[in-house]
């Protein structure tokens, strides 16, 4: 066997693997961009995104007659080989090329087609029977293929990896506020001692933050059900079907499960990637939630004598290569890495969906790579700080109780008593003389022991109306 | 009368201009930062803000028996001077104060308690009858007042300023795009002449791109009606009337017509501002769609001879110092501009959402003051170019039609009929030799003169199934 | 005398305000730009730079023997009270206007030719004797001079007022880290207890930092000293004197004080600014520095009987409005927000200076305005902190040497004389049975207690080889 | 063989695979970080860095008596391997670990120290002869030879890869600039026609901005050179001899062949990585030209037969898989979109470096990365831009000189000889009546024909005192 065949384009033969499906363009594509191939190429959500759409397309296609039903089955059987990740391995550009992403759309129309032609007997190459323009690429421009496909792996990385994710580590939260839902200890603001909340409260504060950023995740998604599909070139539907959008959305509807309808301005759909920079956004609301919540958590857990220390978090390695003994919030601090990588994938996301022109925005490749990889990094990251770092938290109660009996701030309970001048007066006193608060309160003539007794009580305070 | 008057505070004595109604902490904040003291005193919006919290917060407590009818109303009338503009001198503290806005919530506190007291015949600075802490600020703390009065100030701002005026700009480009629906051109993807479009439909995708971002700020805004009031110093409401919360978000939905209400988790509402940094994220989008929409308006205005063309826009100002007679697109570079501000403003505002500690964030002020700015920026510069721009755009027919007519792209009709493939090499064919497409595609022999001209019409390629 | 005179530019006649100097082109852009009108208008350093600038010109010109002497005389004049600020009122512009300025550089122009009319005793409006294009701009286009005028602007504050600020609050700084260098602290790494420091060298490392920041600034200015004026319109210096770049250049070196020179690549002078680029960096890359400081501050000033506590700031203002007695970092907050302003501020001036095309960067007012205010924002707040809080740091020496003693860190003095894994166990046995380290050490049998005394000296782990 | 062996560390004992030389603590990190798997493992860069360093703190060490001959013979030569790549199967970790990069170190511990023991034909696991934190990592801890790594990973992707392939596009533009500095065309500002300026110029703008990137990069490197070795645990140098840092540096610079030296203040070496945000600015600088540059080349080779078309490109692949015969400007698409990314990347960067506290910034590995991928993708879309589009660059000579000849901003040479406002009359006449510029100039009867052939000459205009 040959290493390697001659496979045509529009502008002439190229040499390609002879045990790689792809075609002459992808071979161009391969070596033309050259750039990032060790971290950039597509991964698994894009390529079987790809699969999904191209599937569809010919089962549309078919239904409308465009297609005799043998080619139709024939690209559906090679698209299912895509879609299951069997032909991973003949997808071998990266995101740093052309801007529409029509490598990767030929990269798919290439490798169905000989894998097609292949199923159908014919010679590797030929395009015959199956071309990849003219049959898998039937009614299609890369302009709306590509991002629609960006539209199906986003969708699908949301829905199976990261809300699944961040849902676990919200639960396992709320389960912990619940469980401390009793503990009052001290609050803080400004780092400084407040009046006190329940330990419950604190962390729930946390699900409620998360809460809001899987909302926000979420409001994100019917954006990304409307699909460019049937726009073709230029957003016009030029060489579809009129009904061609309608059909493939339908068809990539049945096959994912989830409710993607064609875009009611296909133009738009084109021509500017703003449901990818909602998206991103949101990704970014949510990762600025879990970064306050892994600041809450190993602050809370510095120490483990010098600092709060009123949680405690497992140990799950060494922390030191040299200080012995030492155990560090490891899992708080990859996520809080993830967090700023989220933060500066959004701000490539949306810096390049400002930059379309006419009807196109030639930056789909890098802004469907960064919004992936964000959900892909929160997902993993919330799933290894939910199994390493929140269901390990534990109450560090002695600490707690020592820190709430010393906290100043609990004269605010004294305000509607006595007034916030003389409450203020009473804090100061015991700062300065390093009294207690109760000490200063009685020595301040304003106060009863009994008054002061009924009327500081750390528990109530926690309460409404408290 | 004097120049000065001494007013007190729990840290003592301060001399105030006499003529001033604040008090002794809004006369520290003043000493202790001097920052920005020329572009970042607070405006009108929060400001008015501050006084309709205040007036409510009086409202709620007289209802729930907390403070004397008397009083509260005193209070009320002092606020109203606060929302009404008379009292914006008295306001003269800026944005980089403490991060919680203390002082700007004590300013609100101190001015409308003194105003009161004079109202009342009382002497300013007595604290008697109107105490700004025990009565103005009563079941309040700067925690949960100064996002609430944030909130009702953003709210305000987007739906008096920010949504009619990009309502405006949508509506004149509709129109544009109305009239100029059966104007055939030539499409651009890459930069490069591609299939056409008519030109209503390339400004339609700019008007479902602002559609787009307006729905982004439309979908921010229930979050912003979420208000911490009634969670005072750390989210538990301690000091507060249990319903003292749910009465003040009442009286603020009253006062403003807004729906707003008591946040179903206060804690989580001092402790982050997550709802500010996504109403950030979508006036991100929105700006991402505008500039988008003034590059494009600019490029298909540039030339007025050596570029495309395609569109007059008006001469509003001469264009250079140095060329007589040239006209430049400035209201496409005011409102990019603009753009660029906000991108930069949102980037601030999600790094100081990321910021926040236990139960508070205290970058509250700088949240509130780009998502602002990033409003009347926005605000200003679409009611800008919508009177001198958009409404005086004007197609440049011959420039349309000649570039319409050399457009190579339209070979792309010829898919179905000859396949890619020979499609590909008529148009390389034309463009090497510098032929007619028609020139070419005869001289190929794929294709007779009358098929050409039934099958390659740009109007109906403009068309679903042309 | 009449409300308002009649100026004419190439468009026509315009009616302005009868006491103010502009005329036409500044009417015009009054009225097309109403953008940010409340923040947004130039201050005090660009007016300035632009009144330097256009009397250097004058000079030069009068040299090149290209002004008549008499002429630039009374340009000089005019442009001198602008220099001095007598003239602000007549600059009503804002930054959201051209992108290249020009209505601005045309606003000195028309106040200075009409200012120096008046001088001359002529009518002002008449634009004679002094044409604000062909005299006051001569040789001169928006394109050069505007970004020479920010780059004066910008360099002057750098000197004035960032500097010198930054300096102070530096060398108060590194009088603490001197007067601490004695005191023997807890480290602190991944917020856990560390081997210990002093507190000198914790505060030098500020220092360190800080120094790091300015030698950034600093090595930013030399592309800032050089100038686009000569360039004219394009680059090529068209309609002005071969030599008049270099001339302007000097006179602005001999006004200013500041080596400024002709751009070698004036071409590149106009059409990019990544000389401001470069400066917004540093700014940023200062800011990250002092935002680390300022957090180091509040946390080691945390408490102040539930946090770290070991560090005492002074007690500006009641930190308050409902706990009485509480005091807060307020200067830290300030400071960050200004940091993170800075970052916003950078991220608007790095976009915008990707955007140019061709021979001219048009996002040059908003990369001016977000870098002065940048500049602006750090000395003041640096000011306000070095005055209110830096020179107020004292450390709380019990707190300090309690943290001290029960740090578990102190096993790794240990390593070298147990190895790494036997001085491991003793620290897990010390946390886990709470014991101190010391009764941990010599229950584990691998260590005498004289030799523990020897080994385990907290003020010698501060000294290299300790 | 047993498919796994047992490891140990501090916490008890691992199972690792049997054909893997790392330990227990490398493992643990394996079991505790599944995040991004598929694109975060460290690359060559750091792994090779890592090898250096513990092949220069051995030889130190050993100098210095720290360590006897032998052991750091055979680390030497386990190092050897880590550096030469034949090990990176053995490097397993991913950049989201740890915040220290203590994971990562100890990976090069283990590994080191199990083929260390192998080659000394010990047991693997045994720690004995060699013992990962008592032998290899002796005198360090993370927290200063995970910065060291990062910097000599950086320097070294600096000088290898980026800065040749920067100034590799940066010669062939040059050579472009030189060979085409005769071509006249219409310079464009504000994207409208403007005064004539040299292809030349055009591309030397292009190079002087490229270098002035370069130089902002080669700038920033004197701080990376400072290495913060010799540091340890907190920067006090504990447990290390006094000159290790000094010796392992020279070391590192022998080793490497760059002037690296031991940090002038370790504090600040650990606790903040300035260094690295300043060079990731100089990126995004370097970044931000290349942008503009391949911009402007898309939009002057815009067409081809409806945009500017005054540049041709090579024709690489084609450019539609639905437009037969198009070609896109896909370098410059690529080459853009890694622009944008490396923007996102520096906003991760400064946004990790604000970050730290007290005596450790724990989000090196984060900062590392990013860096090292901005760096990666520049160079390798540099290199493709060379290669496949700035090599092909061609003037199209035709349409630049009707370009040329229809510009009405040739009047500008008329300014000099008849005043700015004369001249402007003419400008309007042209473009509003369609008149060529000498046309409406002699029949506006301020200009005689031959006046206007000798003061109108483009080529001329664009010389200085043209």
């Amino acid at each position: 066997m040959d290493a390697t065949r001659t496979e045509t384009d529009s502008m002439g033969p190229v040499e390609v693997a002879a045990d790689r499906y792809w075609g002459a363009q992808t071979e161009r594509s391969l070596a033309h961009f050259p750039i990032g191939t060790d971290r950039f190429r597509w991964g698994r959500a894009m390529i079987r995104a790809l699969g999904i759409l191209k599937k569809a397309a010919a089962q549309a296609n078919a239904e409308l007659g465009e297609l005799p039903p043998e080619l139709a089955r024939l690209i559906g059987v090679a698209a299912d080989e895509v879609i299951s990740g069997e032909l991973d391995a003949h997808f071998p550009l990266v995101v740093f090329q052309t801007g529409s992403g029509t490598q990767s759309n030929m990269n798919a129309n290439e490798v169905i087609a000989n894998r097609a032609i292949e199923l159908a007997g014919g010679t590797i190459g030929s395009k015959r029977p199956i071309h990849p323009n003219d049959h898998v690429n039937r009614g299609q421009s890369s302009n709306d293929t590509f991002p629609t496909a960006m539209h199906i792996a986003i969708v699908g990385e949301l829905h199976d990896r990261l809300l699944p994710a961040v849902r676990r580590l919200r639960d396992t939260l709320a389960d912990k506020a619940k469980a401390s839902e009793e503990i009052v200890k001290t609050g803080r603001t400004h780092l400084q001692d407040a009046t006190p909340v329940t330990l419950g409260q604190e962390i729930g504060a946390w699900v409620a933050q998360i809460d809001f950023g899987l909302a926000a995740v979420t409001a994100s998604l019917p954006a990304l059900y409307e699909l460019a599909i049937g726009g073709t070139a230029v957003g016009t539907g030029l060489n579809a079907h009129p009904r061609f959008g309608d059909c493939a959305a339908a068809q990539i509807a049945q096959l994912t499960g989830h409710p993607f309808r064609s875009a009611p301005d296909r133009f738009f759909a084109l021509a500017a990637h703003d449901a990818l920079v909602q998206t991103s956004a949101a990704l970014r609301t949510l990762a600025g939630g879990l970064m306050k919540m892994a600041n809450d958590v190993r602050w809370l857990a510095s120490g483990p004598r010098c600092g709060i220390g009123e949680l405690s978090i497992p140990e799950n390695e060494p922390g030191s290569s040299i200080m012995p003994g030492k155990v560090n919030p490891t899992q708080c601090e990859a996520l809080t890495m993830v967090c700023v990588q989220v933060f500066g994938n959004d701000a490539a996301v949306a810096f390049a969906g400002t930059q379309g022109n006419f009807q196109l925005n030639v930056y789909k490749p890098v802004m469907a790579h960064n919004v992936l990889e964000s959900i892909a990094l929160l997902a993993d990251a919330c799933d290894a700080f939910e199994a390493h770092c929140a269901r390990g938290l534990k109450p560090n109660l002695p600490r707690i109780r020592e820190n709430l009996e010393k906290n100043l701030m609990l004269v605010t309970a004294l305000n509607r008593h006595i007034g916030y001048d003389r409450a203020a007066e009473i804090a100061k006193k015991a700062h300065h003389e390093g009294l207690s608060l109760r000490e200063a309160a009685l020595a301040s003539g304003y106060v009863r022991a009994e008054e002061f007794d009924l009327w500081v009580d750390p528990e109530a305070m926690t309460r409404p109306g408290g």
